[in-house]
C-alpha cells in the first residue's frame, strides 16, 4: 500500500480501517451478530422481541456494507487481492439477496457472516491458512480419487441405475451414494446387501471401491503427516546441525590460528638464524 | 508446604496424609468402593444383601469426607491448589447430596467417585496429565471447529428446524444432530436422505459440513502428534548433538593443547638461541 | 528399446507412439470419452443422442485398439513387460467383449476404460505407483489378517451359519459379514444384537474380532508410516550428515595442511642448521 | 536345550523335532486341515464327503497330539517355557474336547487349529511377536480406558437399567453396549437418541462418554506410533552419529599424528642445537 501517494481523505480512511480500534469494533459486532442469529433460532424468542433483532440484522448488515465500502476506498483494487476480502465480500452480500421470497435456505445463508470471525480474528486465520496450505500437497491424490469416484459413480449407473433409481439413478445420486458408502455409513445393511439381493455379484463391484478409496484416504493422510512432520523435524534439525557447524569451524580455527601463529613463530626464529648466521658469516 | 511453622497437632496430621500407608489405605477403600458399586447394579445381589452394600456405601462415603477434612487440616488453603484435590472433592461431595428424592440419575452421578482411582493412583495421575497436557496445543483448532458447528447449527435450525423439529428444531438439537453426523453415525440414512427427500440440495450443505469437520479434525491429531513426535524425537536428538559437541571439543582441545606445548617448545628454542646467540656475540 | 535395428517402417511407428503429440491426442480421447461416458448415463441426453454417443463409443474404441496395435508393432514382446500396457489391454479389451446379451454389468465394465486416465498421465501414474510400491511392506500383516479372517469365517459358517444363513451361510457370506462387521457398519445393532438374542454368548467371538482386526489394521497402517517417514526423514539427514562430514574434513584438512607446511618448514630449518654446523665443523 | 546330557532316543527325537523337514510336514498338515475345515462349511462337499473329512479331521487330531507328545518328550518341561507350544496345545486340545452333545460351538471353535499357521510360519510368528511387544507401552492407558469403562458402565445401568434393559439391564449389557457406543456404531440413532426420548438429558453422559473415549484411543495410538517410529529413527540416526563421531576422531588423530611428529621434529632440534652448542662451549 503507497500510503504516501494517497489523497488526504483517502489516507485517513486508510488509517481507519487499519487501526485496531476499528478491527476491535468490526469484531464485536460480528460476535454481537453471531448471538443475535443464534437467538433468532427461537421461536419463543423470536415471538417476543423478533422484530428487534430483524431491525439488528438491518443495522449489523448495514454496519458491514459499510465497513466493505471504507475498505475498498482505502484499498482502491488491490482489496481484491486479499482473499480474506473476497471471503467478507461474498459473505456479508449474501446478506443483501432478497428474502422475500420467503426462501428458508436464504434465510439461513445468511448465518454465514457469522463465519467472519474465522476472518477477523489473526489465531482463526492462521489455523485456516494452515489447513488451506495443506491443500496443494494433497492434490495428485485427491484428482485421482476423483478419477476414481466418476469412474465408478458412471459405472454405477449404468449397473444398478435401473434397478435402485434412488441411489444410482443419475450420475449425482450415485456420487452421492458412493461418498456414503466411503464414509462407510450403513455401506452393507442400507445399500450393499439390498443390491447383493438382486445382483449377487455385487460386491466383487463395492467392497474394492472401498478397500481402493480407503487405501488412498490413507494415503492421503500419511502425505499430509509426512509433509507438516519433515517440515517442523528439519526446521530443529537444521538448526541443530547449523550450531554443529558453526562449533566445528570455531574449534578447527582457534587450532588453525594457532597454528599459523606457530609457523609465524618458527619463520621468525629461521629468520633470526639466517641472519644471525648470515652475520657469523661476515 | 512449610511443616516447621505448623502447630504440633496439624504437623502431625500432615504427616499422616502424606505417609504411604494413609494413601494405600485410602485407594484400598476406593477399589472396595468400585467393586461394592458395581454389585450393586446387579438386583439379585440388592435383594439379598441392598442393606449392607447401602450401609458399606456410608461407610466408605464417611471415610472419603474424613480423608478430605484432614487433607484440609494439614493443607489449609493450598489444599485448592491442587487441581486433583478439587476433583476429589467435587466426586464426594456429589455423593453428599440428596438422594430421598429417588432420582436415579443421582444414584447413578455417586459412582463417579470410582473415577477417584484415576487421582489416587500416581501412574494413572500421569495419564490424565499427559491427555491434558495435549489440549493447550490443540486450543485454536478447537475454537475454529466450535465456530464452525455454532454457524453450521444455526443455519441448520433457520431452514431446517421447522420440517424436522427432531433433529434441528433448536440450537441445542441441531448442536446435537451435527455431532452425530460428524461421527458419521447414520448421517445419509438416517438423516441426510430423509432431509434430501423434502430439500432436494440439502447435500450442499451436509456433505461440505462433513468434510470440513473431518479435514479439521483431521489437522487436530497431526498437530498433536507432531507435537509429540516432535517432543519425543528432540530429546534423543538433543543428546546425541551434545555428545557430538562435547567430542569435537575434546578432540580438537587435545590437538591444540598439543599445539600449544609445540609452540612453548619453539619459543624456548627460540630463547636459547637467542641467548647462545647473545653469549656469542659478548 | 533398440531403435537402431529395427525396420525403418517399425522405428517410424516407434517415433510415432513415443511422440507427445500421439500421447497427448490419446490423452484428448480418453478424457473425450470420460465425458461421453458419463453423459451416456442420462435417460435424457439418450434419448436425444444416444445413437450418436453409440457410433461415438466404438469410434473411439477402434482408436484405442489401432493405439494398442501400434504399440505392439512398436515394442514387440517388451510391450508386456510395462504393467501399464497390460492394465490398458485389459481395460480395451472389455469394451470388445460381445454386449449383445444385453448384460448390463458388461456395459458398466466398458466405463472402466476411462481408468487409462491414470495409466496415461504422468502424475497420476506417480501415485498408482506409490501407492502399489507400499504394498510390499504390508504383505505379512495382510497374510496374517487373511488367516485371521480365513479362520474366523469358518467358525462363523460352522456355528451361526444353521440360523442365520444369510449372514453366515457359506464362506463367502461369512468373510463378506466379518468385513461388514471390520469396517464397524452395522456390527451391533444389525448383526450380533440379534446373533445374541439366540446364542448369548456370541459377543465373545465377535468383540474379539472386532479388537484383532482393528489393532492388525493400526499396525498395518503404523508400518506404512513409520516406512515413508522414515524414508523421507532419512534423505534429508543424510544429506546433512555429509554436508557435516564434508565440514569436518574440509576444517580438519586445512589445519593439517597447515601443520605438514609448519613441518617442512621445521625441516627445512633443521637441514639449515645442520648444514652451516657442517660448514662450521668444516 | 542341553542336547549333550540327553538319553541317545530322547536325543534322536529331539534332533527330528528340530529338523526342517518335520516342521515343514507339520506345517503342510496345518495347510491341508485349514482346507479341509474350509470344506466342511459347506453342506453339499458335507452331503458327499463329509465321512471322509470326518476321518481326515480325527487324523489330523492324531497327527498334531502326536507331534505335542514327541516335542514334550524332547524338551520336557521347558517345553512349557515357549508361549507358542502352550498356544498349539490349548488349540489341538479343544479338538480333544467331547462334541458329542452337539454343541455347534465347540464344533466351530475346533477351527481355531488353523491359527497354527500364526506359530508355525517364521514370519508370521514375527508380526504376532511384534503386535504382542506393542501392548506393555500401552498398559497405562489401557487400565485407564477400563477404569473408565467400567464407571460408565455402572453409572449407565443404575440411571438407564431399569428403562432400557436389553442395552443397560445388567453391568455386562452396560459394557457391550458402551462398547459399541464407542465403535460410534448407531450409537445416535439406535441408542442415544430412545434413551433421551425418555431422559433428555442423556446427551450429557454420552456425549463426554465418546469424546473421553475417542481422545484416549487416540492417545493410545499416538503413543504406539512415536514409540514405534521412535525406535526406528533412533536406530538410524544413532548409526549416522557413531559414523560421524567416528569421523571426527580419525580426522583430528591425524593433525594430532601430524602435531606430535612435528613436536619430535622440534625437539630433536632442539637436542641438536643444544648439543652443537655445548661443543662449541667446550
Amino acid at each position: 500500500m503507497d500510503r504516501i501517494r494517497m489523497s488526504a481523505s483517502r489516507a485517513k480512511v486508510y488509517d481507519l480501517v487499519e487501526s485496531n480500534r476499528f478491527k476491535n469494533s468490526i469484531m464485536g459486532v460480528i460476535i454481537f451478530n453471531a448471538i443475535t442469529l443464534g437467538m433468532s433460532t427461537s421461536q419463543t424468542i423470536m415471538g417476543e422481541i423478533g422484530s428487534v433483532l430483524s431491525v439488528v440484522d438491518n443495522v449489523v448488515l448495514t454496519i458491514f456494507v459499510g465497513e466493505l465500502l471504507l475498505k475498498f476506498y482505502a484499498y482502491r483494487m488491490s482489496f481484491f487481492r486479499s482473499a480474506w476480502n473476497i471471503f467478507d465480500l461474498l459473505v456479508v452480500g449474501l446478506g443483501l439477496l432478497p428474502s422475500q421470497e420467503g426462501l428458508s435456505a436464504l434465510r439461513g445463508l445468511r448465518v454465514i457472516r457469522a463465519m467472519r470471525l474465522l476472518s477477523v480474528v489473526p489465531q482463526m486465520r492462521a489455523v485456516v491458512q494452515a489447513l488451506l496450505d495443506a491443500l496443494p500437497g494433497m492434490g495428485a491424490v485427491i484428482i485421482m480419487i476423483s478419477i476414481v469416484f466418476y469412474v465408478f459413480a458412471v459405472m454405477a449407473t449404468l449397473m444398478y441405475g435401473a434397478s435402485f433409481p434412488d441411489w444410482f439413478g443419475t450420475l449425482g445420486r450415485s456420487l452421492y451414494s458412493l461418498f456414503q458408502i466411503m464414509t462407510l455409513e450403513s455401506w452393507s445393511m442400507g445399500i450393499v446387501r439390498p443390491v447383493m439381493a438382486q445382483y449377487p455379484s455385487a460386491w466383487a463391484f463395492f467392497v474394492p471401491f472401498i478397500v481402493i478409496t480407503a487405501f488412498s484416504v490413507l494415503n492421503l493422510f500419511i502425505g499430509l503427516l509426512v509433509n507438516t512432520m519433515q517440515g517442523a523435524v528439519e526446521e530443529d534439525t537444521e538448526a541443530e546441525f547449523e550450531n554443529l557447524r558453526i562449533l566445528v569451524r570455531d574449534e578447527t580455527d582457534t587450532v588453525d590460528r594457532n597454528v599459523l601463529a606457530l609457523m609465524e613463530e618458527v619463520k621468525a626464529l629461521r629468520a633470526e638464524i639466517a641472519e644471525s648466521k648470515g652475520k657469523g658469516g661476515t
